[in-house]
Parts: structure tokens; C-alpha cells; sequence
């Protein structure tokens, strides 16, 4: 497996791959790698002849104040899943690589990125568009591979590449969860042992929405207040919204129709998790 | 010679050329081609096997009130230079092809978009970033020709391709000048016959400007006086900028030094005609 830290090495690679022939997936992650990520990276290796894995924790995308500096960086244990799941080539490149002049360039996508993570997060997406059209043209993936557990990074990523013609397949994996049903994540390991068990709720609170909704519940503002009821059986949770939204437009819906997206953000002492469920209602 | 309407078909040819180990050119137009264009489509061929030539009216990169509507489109003319040209496909695709969705990602690039046209022209850039990635996405081409005389404009997309690690290289062609030294534009057929004459007094301006500094005027306060003297030889002739700057920063210099833009932006009648040159000062 190689190990490229430079654009050049990576694209040497990536050539090579090319006159064999071989198909070429992504999977572009921080690092930190845990079970979703593996499993982003099964799902790339069933589909493409060549997996390359990005780790990049992207300045670009964290905002003041956020947890940029104490990111996790395991690399040389992220190696080893990456070596264990068969990927050709990770791209470990540094913040200087990616960006080594004054950052001038932005890819935006507008309207998709106001709402949701939006709100709390200004610039979070335009950090996350451009770092990704970055990787995309380094690497020119065939096929991309990003996780569901970020729905709105998801359909925000899948809008900039339909609309700017970026010519690669968007595949979106489903959220790993832990026995207890959180959605595994790089910021998981910030919570302690209590704040672990306290985090279970969130999944919880989507259950309950889907719980209602199969049993015919329709009216947004009633299933909502009912997920706000569940999280608050944790006081030390703090909601940051819980909403339904259309899966495509991210736009709230009311009543409930078609494919909506039910999502949570909220706040457990300083750690901050996200996690989604789809539904299709007809 | 295709003539290809569509991202598929023109998608196709690229690809059917790659296969044969052929290198790409393209050269991206909103046709009502001309000398200038002839010459970027020369350098193409010689630079690459298989030349492209898009035609586009790109209706995001004009601003209320501007010439979207009344823009020349002369396509059968134009398919005729392209072909005279040995030029290898035309891409002409409708607005609906190039933009079937809302827009709504944009590639902008700060700082460099703000002063001179950016000035007058507020998103005309931001259109230009956002068809240029899309153009080069959608042809993948090698090499990239633009125009001197689009000075700014050729800045800009440099820049962008730096910034996002497009895989391609952009290649700047001297600016085509009538026999009286107007610079060949497509906007110049809107000139009637005595604006027409009177345009040559932009480049005369730009010549003052050299004259001065090879005698060695280096004061660009002074300098841009004497040169707005000269265009004031022509009253029906509006200046809407004469400026002096960093040919990389686009940022004002005085006193001239290195390597300087010397850039004029005029109004004859309600025609706007933009000119620059550059000039390397030891």
C-alpha cells in the first residue's frame, strides 16, 4: 500500500492504476478511521479495482472555536485499517500540500447549506465543497464514497458534483452504529463514559420518530416535540435542532411526504454529534 | 468535425480520442469568432492532438443591463472558422444543457475579482470561474487556451485551476490587434464607423504608457494622467478605468515595477471595450 503525502506521488499512483486499466474509487476521510469508515472502504473495493483513502483533517471546513487543534490524528493506526481492508494508496497529505497559498478559491453550494448543520456551522460547507473538488481533480476517482451519518454533506456534495459536470459517481454507505445504536463517529471517543451511555438517546429519538410515523403520525410539529421529548429524558443532552426535512431539498416538510430526512445535532459537554435516519413515506 | 449539443456526445468524442493516446486542447469561446480565436485554436494545434472549441453564450456571467441578449451567435460562421482551423470537435451546447438545475454552486475566487472589471461587474467572474470548471470538467482537456486581452479574466482562471488542482495547464496567447492596434473583440461589430475609429485611441493609450516608461517614468499617478489625456482626445469616449498593476496581484504598484498590467476598460456609445498590456520593469 503506498503512502502518499504529495500531490505528484499520489497521482503517479493513481496513472499508473489508469494504463492497467483498473477502476478507481475514493473513500476521503479525516482520518481517525473507526468501523464506518471501513466499511466505506469494503463498499469502494466491491465496486472500483483501485481504492485510494484521503486522510486530511481540512482546516478549511472548522469553524473558531471548534475542535480543529485536538482532532484526533491516529495515522499510523489508520494505516493498518486501511491496510487490513486492501486499500492501494492513502493520501495523507499536510494542511501546506493542499493549500499552499492564500486560500482564494472557493467552490459554495447555496440554499442546501443555510439550513441544519448549516445554521451553527457558517463556512463549514464551503470548507468541506472545496477540499472535496481538491481531492476529486488530485485523484480522479471514478466512484466517491461517503457515509449517510453526514446526510447533509451527502446531498450537498452530490448538488456541487451534478452541478459543476465533476465527472465521478457519488455513492452514499449506511451509518455503522454501536450495539446501543449510536452512529459511530471520530468524536465519539471526546465523550466520557457516562457522556457515552447519555449519547445513546439520539438514535433513540430517531427511533421514536420512525416508531410514529409507522404508526401513521404525519404532523412535523407533533413527531418533533415527541423527539424533543426523548432527548430531554437526558438533561445533560443539549438539542441544537432536531428537524424533517425533504431529503433532496433539505427544505422542512408538513406534513410528513415522500423521502424526508430525519435529523438531530446536539451537544453532550463539548462534543457536539450529529445523526440522521431516512424515511420514505408514501 | 463533431458539432456536439451535448455533454454526452461530446463527452464520447473526448474519450474516443483518449483511447487513441491523443493529447486534449481546448479552447472555450462564446463563439463570434475571430482572428483572436483563430489564433488561440493555431496554438492549440500546435500544443495538442485533438482540439476542442466550445461555443457559449454563458448567460451567468452577464449582469443586468448588460449584452446577453443582443451578444452575436453566428454559429455557422463560426463552425466554418472551426473548421478551416482543423479544429476536431465543437462543443455548442444550449443554456438547459449547461445549467438544467437551479444554479446553485459557484466557483468564486476572492480578491482577484474585485478590482478593475470586478469593479463594474459584480459576479461577472464568479460566472466565468463557475462555466470554466464546468467547460473543463465536462471535456477534460490537457491544456486550456485563453487570451492576453481578457488580462484579468486569464488571472482569475489560473488561479482557480492552482487552487482547486485542476488537472490541466492554462496557456495564455497574445492579444490579436487590428492594423490601427484596437484589439480584435467580438464586441468591436457593435461599433459604428466612427467609433470604430475613435477605438484605436485605447490602444494608443496603452502605448503612451510604454513610451513613458521605456524613458524611464516610473510615477503611476503621472503616468496614468498622460494616459487618460490621451483618451481624453476622443470626448465620446468614456473611461471607466486606467490602471497600473501587479500583473499576479492585480493590486495597484507605484512606483512601476516588476512585472505591471497596464489595463484600460472605455464605453463608446453604449459599447464597453476592455485592452491591457504588460510590461516587465527592471
Amino acid at each position: 500500500m503506498l503512502v502518499a503525502e504529495t500531490i505528484g506521488e499520489i497521482r503517479r499512483n493513481v496513472r499508473q492504476a489508469r494504463t492497467e486499466g483498473k477502476t478507481m474509487g475514493l473513500v476521503p476521510t479525516m482520518g481517525a478511521l473507526h468501523a464506518g469508515h471501513a466499511s466505506l472502504v469494503e463498499v469502494a473495493r466491491a465496486r472500483c479495482d483501485h481504492v485510494v483513502v484521503s486522510i486530511f483533517v481540512n482546516p478549511t471546513q472548522f469553524g473558531p472555536g471548534e475542535d480543529l487543534e485536538k482532532y484526533p490524528r491516529p495515522l499510523e493506526k489508520d494505516l493498518e485499517l486501511c491496510r487490513a481492508h486492501g486499500v492501494a494508496a492513502v493520501f495523507a497529505p499536510t494542511p501546506a500540500e493542499m493549500y499552499p497559498r492564500e486560500k482564494l478559491t472557493w467552490v459554495t453550494v447555496e440554499k442546501l447549506t443555510t439550513p441544519l448543520c448549516g445554521r451553527s456551522r457558517p463556512g463549514h460547507f464551503r470548507g468541506v465543497t472545496t477540499v472535496c473538488a481538491k481531492l476529486f481533480n488530485i485523484v480522479g476517482p471514478d466512484v466517491a464514497f461517503f457515509g449517510q451519518k453526514d446526510a447533509q454533506q451527502a446531498v450537498v456534495i452530490r448538488r456541487m458534483v451534478a452541478d459543476l459536470n465533476l465527472p465521478l459517481e457519488i455513492v452514499i454507505c449506511p451509518t455503522v452504529r454501536e450495539p446501543d445504536g449510536l452512529a459511530v463517529s471520530s468524536r465519539n471517543q471526546y465523550l466520557n463514559p457516562q457522556q457515552r451511555r447519555d449519547a445513546a438517546i439520539i438514535y433513540q429519538s430517531l427511533e421514536k420518530c420512525r416508531t410514529l410515523v409507522e404508526a401513521g403520525a404525519r404532523d412535523a410539529d407533533e413527531i418533533r416535540a415527541q423527539m424533543q421529548a426523548t432527548l430531554a429524558q437526558v438533561p445533560a443532552l443539549e438539542a441544537e435542532y432536531v428537524e424533517i426535512v425533504d431529503a433532496e431539498t433539505l427544505r422542512p416538510v408538513d406534513p410528513l411526504a415522500g423521502k424526508v430526512l430525519v435529523a438531530i445535532a446536539a451537544h453532550l459537554g463539548a462534543t457536539r454529534l450529529i445523526d440522521n435516519i431516512s424515511l420514505d413515506i408514501r
